[in-house]
């Protein structure tokens, strides 16, 4: 029966993003403005229908930061409908052509940016989830299957009726948004399976569901697995700069996948860097875990271990390790790093352009915190999360990469001649 | 133990990936035209390995046309030494920044190509496929993993040990072109699934091949799979125009995936046009089979059935439909193409644009042949094949394919402060 449903709700998204498609940017942005009103005007609904799941994950003795994610409240729901009027400022991606060249025979080519189709959004307690992604996938012309995890059903319940009628209502395709109702575990099961009907899957959430979802979808997967990221100090760097951008990529919001997991600094500046890096560091009451040299020029530095390196603390905890040379601070990230965000700290252009080719991941920074790797704050707008994967899109994923890009070819009757 | 092989082939592959991915385009051009230079010097080694490949294929009473994909001689080995010299000069895509704009803060922020990493290539009889897919790997900064039928084993295991050979003579890193040498067909299964060392599968052959590495593979594939293309016969369109056009695509080589499978044409053009082009068709040896409005138009014409519509024949047979409008034909476009290759004919501009928004393919086309689907046809210079998914890549597959993008940023020290 559950699978049924499933089927059903994409087989009319299906027909709904071919509308979706060629919908105009106006109609588009227009009926984002109404989602936004809709919400807005019905937040006393939303926030009864949360307060029963609050209740019911209280009940359930749900932990304190799994709560605070499912909790509304008037200035949460203000953000929300902030982000979709946000969303429908934002230039559309679809359409755009870039390109154009002229070949010997007179043919244009070119490529045009177009929808994906079908978006399926599996995610987890945020009720504020349902919003932006369903914001972000209309506005890129896609329909959007969306599955919110079970203790946030009545939550998600209004909010994605809420955001289908206004659309609806306004002109978008019925079936645009479509919000699979039920608590069943079966759900994503039947979604990840549904090839030809659905054609990107994402996973908003914790480790496990993205394993998951990328283990069992047959579905393409846009996923964003863990965040390992590293600072390298490298040689002859600003000092000054360098704790800066070290202490912030770490201690400014420890919990989150662009924090500083790992510091590497260079040995010729190690003895000049990191007793006063690190006494910051064990003020702001971040655990260190160094190697021995570490160990060595500080005092109260724990030993890391083997491990260490290969963990993202998602804490107040930060690994250390001396490195003999630039090439084995590069060597250390590519084989412990995630891809997620990397920095090194530089006054030497010639290495600054070597760390930006040699070290493979999402976003490379220069002289910047691994803190900035965000939509927001590279200026793309929202974002649907940060890709960790290479193929389609990296990093950040806003709604430029929720679209793909087609060939069109313009002709004046031109054929083929194979044997030419 | 043929799993400790293809592992240990895609650990070296790996480690060479990161050599490659830095390799300057000099050193890649000069080792291309090395390669070439080998497998030319080489090509009586070649062809007694081919002789022996060819004698079993004989024996074990493959199709003609299998052994035609099979055979090489000097001209073809020419071709396949041309191929890779024409890679060797084509533009390297690594390293290209595109964007690059200033934010609020004055972090720079753009988007850098990068190789994928390791790309493994699953193909069937021809063994010139080995030389140019490892060329294009090559060229885009990639190291290769080889794996091809086994009909053609000692033809690819010469081919595959030239290439190997002048690669890492010419100072591109050992591993970097790795030959799966064994005829177990475990060995696939094992490659599809070595998630973390390998960063592609791109599976070269028939429809069954591509399925099966589709269903297996926990690493992201990148597919060819069927072309059902249309060409759509617009009301008002130069009717002379049409007919060379849709002449091209179905007859100037029936059994590729760009030729035309079904043809469309708008009911107010049928009398004028249908007559004269099922003609030439018949003429040409094309079997017509055509809904019950074309039947009525013209003698000879076979019934289409509900299947032919979804019928790629690769084969002089073609399917014929009068529509009423331009949107049936966008409509029967949708539900039966196979998003490989779509064309319209038409002399009025508000519908060829529409046709080139509307129409959801890898490549659309206003007024020419759907058979110049193709890499070097469009000026991409050699080709991959043609995708025809829409997550990464749609269309013909060319050096740009087979990299990604990453986000790199240039600052001067900035740290964020989420609370402003």
């Amino acid at each position: 029966m559950i699978a049924g449903m499933v089927r059903e709700l994409a087989t009319a998204a299906c027909v709904a993003a071919r509308g979706l498609a060629v919908a105009p940017s106006d109609l588009k942005n227009l009926a984002l403005a109404a989602m936004a009103d809709a919400l807005w005007s019905s937040r006393a609904e939303m926030l009864s229908a949360n307060a029963l799941d609050l209740a019911d994950a209280k009940s359930a003795r749900c932990a304190t930061a799994f709560l605070d994610r499912l909790a509304l409240d008037e200035s949460r729901i203000e953000k929300m409908v902030a982000g979709v009027r946000q969303v429908a400022g934002l230039p559309d991606p679809v359409g755009e052509i870039s390109g154009m060249w002229r070949r010997p025979n007179g043919l244009l080519i070119g490529r045009m940016r177009v929808p994906l189709g079908v978006i399926g959004i599996i995610y987890e307690a945020r009720p504020g989830v349902t919003a932006d992604t369903a914001a972000l996938c209309l506005k890129s012309g896609n329909a959007v299957i969306l599955k919110g995890g079970r203790e946030a059903i009545r939550s998600n319940r209004v909010i994605a009726s809420l955001l289908a009628e206004a659309a609806a209502a306004n002109g978008l395709p019925k079936g645009s948004v479509a919000f699979i109702d039920s608590v069943d575990r079966e759900a994503v099961t039947h979604l990840v399976g549904l090839t030809g009907l659905v054609d990107l899957i994402i996973p908003r959430g914790g480790e496990e569901l993205v394993r998951t979802v990328q283990r069992t979808s047959t579905i393409p997967v846009l996923a964003h697995e863990k965040g390992l990221c590293h600072t390298y100090v490298d040689e002859g760097a600003d000092l000054a700069m360098a704790e800066a951008v070290a202490f912030n990529a770490k201690v400014e919001r420890p919990g989150v996948c662009n924090a500083m997991e790992s510091l590497l600094v260079h040995e010729r500046v190690a003895s000049a860097f990191l007793p006063a890096m690190i006494q910051q560091l064990h003020e702001a009451g971040v655990e260190v875990r160094g190697c021995s040299r570490t160990q060595a020029l500080v005092p109260g530095v724990v030993a890391a271990n083997e491990t260490d390196w290969d963990t993202e603390y998602l804490d107040l905890i930060l690994s250390v390790k001396v490195v003999g040379s630039f090439e084995e601070a590069v060597a250390h990230i590519a084989e412990h790093g995630s891809g997620l965000a990397e920095a090194i700290v530089t006054a030497d252009h010639g290495r600054a352009m070597r760390f930006l080719r040699e070290v493979d991941a999402g976003a490379v920074f220069v002289n910047a915190s691994t803190r900035f790797t965000d939509g927001g704050e590279f200026g793309m707008g929202a974002e649907m999360g940060i890709s960790t994967q290479k193929l389609h899109a990296r990093g950040p994923v806003g709604l430029t990469e929720l679209t793909c890009q087609k060939f069109i070819v313009l002709g004046e009757g031109q054929v083929r001649d194979s044997n030419k």
